[in-house]
C-alpha cells in the first residue's frame, strides 16, 4: 500500500511523461520516423564536442579516488564552485564567491533543495501560469501551498496586478522561469523591475522575507537578440536555480547549481541549510565527473542555430496551417492555442496523426498545447502536412 | 529565514560530515599525512580499471543524444535495468525482470524514493541500533516516526525480542543494513529467518503490510567467507536498496538501484509510485553515463584484499593498544568501545592526536566510536602509535 500523498501524485502523474511514453509505444508500431513527438524537452542535438572531450580528459587527468569520491562539502568541489562563480561574475558583473554556489542534481534537484531549505508547511509559493507543472509537486513535497497567478493569454507576461493582490503574509517564495517553459516568452527588464518593486514593498508591509526563485535552465537559449535579465541584480532575496541540461544537452546527467547570494536574508544560514538539504534529501552531492566536466565548459553552449531554424519552421508552418501562437524568444517550446476549448480533445485528435502534444492544463493554462521543438529538423518538416490535415478537420467542423 | 524543520536538521547536522570537514581543516594546518581521518566512508582505493574503461568506452561508442538524454522511463534505461536484473538472477537464483529494478541516485537517493513512496505522516519505521544516522533524516523527510531497537553491545546483532514487542499497527517499514554500518557485523541466515517469521506473524496479526527495506551498499564487502543472505528470498515484502558507491569506489557519482520484487504487496503500484517519486523528488533519473558504465561492470568489485589488510592491521593494532571492539566481517568500519562513558569526550581527546573518529551517538549507540578504515594503509600504520598514546592517557587517568 503506497502513501496517500503518492496515490494522488501517481493519478495526476505528468501528462508530459505519459505522452512521451505513448510516443515510444507509437514508435514501435509505426516506426520512429512516422511519429512526431513534441512532448518532452529532451534535446535532440548532441552535447558540444568540447564537453565530450572534457569528460574524456577528466577521466585521463584526474585521480580516480578524488574524481569519483564524495566531495568535501555536499555543495560540491571547491574549485568547481569557484569556477562557476567566476564565470557568472564575468558574464553578469556580479561578485559571487565559491560559497554562493551549491552544485545540484540538475535544476529539479536544486529546486527541491531550496524548497526543502525554505518552506514550512502551509507557506505559500506563487507561480505565474502557465508554469512548469512539476513546481506543483516540488512545493507539495514540503507541504507548501501553490498559489497561481492566472495567465495573460495575449502576451504570456506575468500579471503583476493580480500578483500584488495575491501576495500574503504567508508568501514565502515566488518561482519565475525565464525564458519560460511552456511559452518561450522572456520576461524583460521592465517587467522584472516592477516585479521586484512589488516584492520589496510587500516585504516591508508584512515584515517578511519573500524569496524570488529564478528557475533558469533556458537562460542561454534565446533568439533574435532577446536579453534575459540576471535577477540577483534587481532584487536582493533572489536565488537562482540553473541546469546544464539544455544549454549543454545533457539532461540525463543531472548537473546544475543554485546561486545563493550574500544579499539574501540570513544568507549564511540558507547556504548551510541548502548544504544539509542536499545531503538529507539523498542527493549527497551532484555527480562528480559531471561537476568537473561542466566546469571546463562554462562558456560552451548548444547549437542555437539548430533550435532557431526549428523555431522558425514550426512557427511559420503552424501559422500557415491556421493555428495561432505567440512567437517564442527563448527556450524550445511553442504554446499553441487549441482550436477547441477542451485542449485535451485536441491532443487526442492530434494523436491520430501521430502528433504528440502536451495539454496546457499541465501548465495551469487550459485551452493551449505545448510543442517541444528540440526535435530533429526533419521531424518538423514532415509533421507540417499532418498539422495541415489536423487544422482542416477543425475547419470542416465549423 | 529557513524552514523550522531545517533549523533542527542544521543544528544536528551530521557529526560524520562535521568531523570530515574538521579533518580537511587539520590537514591544512598539519599536512594531510599527519591527520588520521577515520571519519567518512569515502573509499581510498580507485575504481576498478574496468569501470574507468567502461566510462571511456560508452563515451566513444554511444550516441551522445541517447547517452546524455533523459531516459525513457524515470526508472532508468531499459537495457541497464534488464542487465541488473539478470545479474542478480545469476548470483542469487532470483527471477527479477527489468521492471523490478529502479535505477537511483545512490542508495541515499533510493531510500528517499522508497520512503516517499510508502510512508504516510505518523507511520513508524523500525531501525536496529547502531544504525546509519541518516535514516533518521530520511524518515523525517516524509514525517515518519523512527522507532529504535536498542543495541546488543556484545554482538551487535538485532535484538529480536524487543523488535517483536515494538512492532505496532503503525509499523510501515523496517530498515536493515547488512553488512552493517557502523559495526561491520553481518546478519546471518538464522537471524534473517527469525526476523522474517516475526514480520510475517505481525502482518497477519495486524492485517497490515510491513515492508523490509534492506540497505546494502556493503553487500560485496565481506571478509573471511562471511555470507550475506539475499533478503527477498526470505520475506516477500522485501525491497532492496543498493549502491555502487563502495563496491566500485564511486560514491561521488551517485549511482545505485532499488529492487521491488513482484512478491511485494501491490508490487505494480509500488513500482509505478517509485517511478513518480524519482521524478518529483528532483532526481528525475540516475545519472545516465554512470548507468551505462556500471551495467558493463556488474561483476567487478573493489580490491577486497586492500580493505581486509586494513581491517586486520587496525583491529589487531587497536586490540594491542588496549581498546576493545568486535571484529567486523563486512563493510569497512570498526566500532570501538570508548574507554569513558561519554564517547564525545573520547573523540575530542583523540583529536589532539589528529585522530578523527565519529561518536556512536550519531548511530544511536553512545559509548562507542566508529572508525572508517577505507583509508590508505599507511595512514593506519602511522596512526597506531597515536592510538597507543591515547590509550596510555586513559590508563594514567584510572
Amino acid at each position: 500500500m503506497i502513501a496517500e500523498k503518492m496515490k494522488e501524485m501517481v493519478a495526476n502523474s505528468s501528462a508530459i511523461r505519459a505522452m512521451f511514453e505513448e510516443g515510444n509505444r507509437l514508435a514501435q508500431i509505426y516506426g520512429p520516423e512516422n511519429v512526431y513527438d513534441f512532448s518532452l524537452g529532451n534535446p535532440n542535438i548532441p552535447a558540444p564536442e568540447a564537453l565530450t572531450k572534457a569528460m574524456k580528459d577528466v577521466l585521463l587527468e584526474e585521480d580516480p579516488v578524488e574524481l569519483h569520491g564524495y566531495t568535501n562539502s555536499n555543495a560540491g568541489y571547491a574549485d568547481v564552485r569557484e569556477a562557476v562563480a567566476r564565470n557568472l561574475n564575468e558574464r553578469y558583473g556580479t561578485s559571487f564567491e565559491g560559497k554562493n554556489i551549491t552544485m545540484t542534481v540538475g535544476a529539479a534537484g536544486g529546486l527541491n533543495v531550496i524548497l526543502k531549505t525554505l518552506i514550512n508547511p502551509g507557506d505559500e509559493v506563487i507561480v505565474f501560469a502557465p508554469y512548469f507543472g512539476e513546481y506543483r509537486s516540488y512545493v507539495n513535497n514540503y507541504d507548501g501551498v501553490l498559489v497561481e497567478i492566472s495567465p495573460d493569454t495575449e502576451t504570456f507576461q506575468p500579471k503583476l496586478v493580480e500578483f500584488e493582490e495575491k501576495i500574503s503574509p504567508k508568501t514565502k517564495a515566488v518561482i519565475v522561469n525565464n525564458p519560460n517553459n511552456p511559452t518561450g516568452v522572456v520576461y524583460g527588464e521592465e517587467t522584472i523591475k516592477r516585479l521586484a518593486a512589488i516584492l520589496e514593498a510587500k516585504q516591508k508591509e508584512y515584515g517578511t522575507d519573500i524569496y524570488l526563485i529564478s528557475d533558469e535552465p533556458y537562460r542561454e537559449l534565446v533568439y533574435g537578440g532577446a536579453r534575459v535579465p540576471f535577477l540577483t541584480k534587481y532584487y536582493d532575496n533572489t536565488i537562482i536555480g540553473y541546469s546544464f541540461s539544455k544549454s549543454l544537452s545533457l539532461p540525463g546527467e543531472r548537473i546544475g547549481y543554485l546561486v545563493i547570494p550574500d544579499e539574501v536574508t540570513d544568507s549564511e544560514e540558507v547556504i548551510s541549510a541548502a548544504n544539509v538539504a542536499t545531503r538529507i534529501l539523498g542527493f549527497v552531492n551532484a555527480p562528480t565527473l559531471q561537476q568537473k566536466a561542466v566546469a571546463r565548459c562554462l562558456n560552451e553552449k548548444a547549437d542555437l542555430a539548430f533550435y532557431d531554424r526549428n523555431r522558425e519552421t514550426l512557427y511559420e508552418g503552424l501559422k500557415k496551417a491556421g493555428f495561432s501562437c505567440i512567437k517564442p524568444e527563448g527556450a524550445f517550446y511553442l504554446f499553441v492555442k487549441s482550436p477547441v476549448e477542451d485542449e485535451k480533445e485536441f491532443c487526442t485528435r492530434a494523436k491520430k496523426y501521430n502528433l504528440l502534444l502536451v495539454p496546457g492544463s499541465s501548465f495551469g493554462c487550459p485551452g493551449f498545447v505545448r510543442l517541444a521543438y528540440c526535435v530533429a529538423y526533419d521531424t518538423i518538416v514532415r509533421s507540417l502536412p499532418k498539422f495541415e490535415k489536423l487544422a482542416a478537420e477543425y475547419r470542416e467542423m465549423e
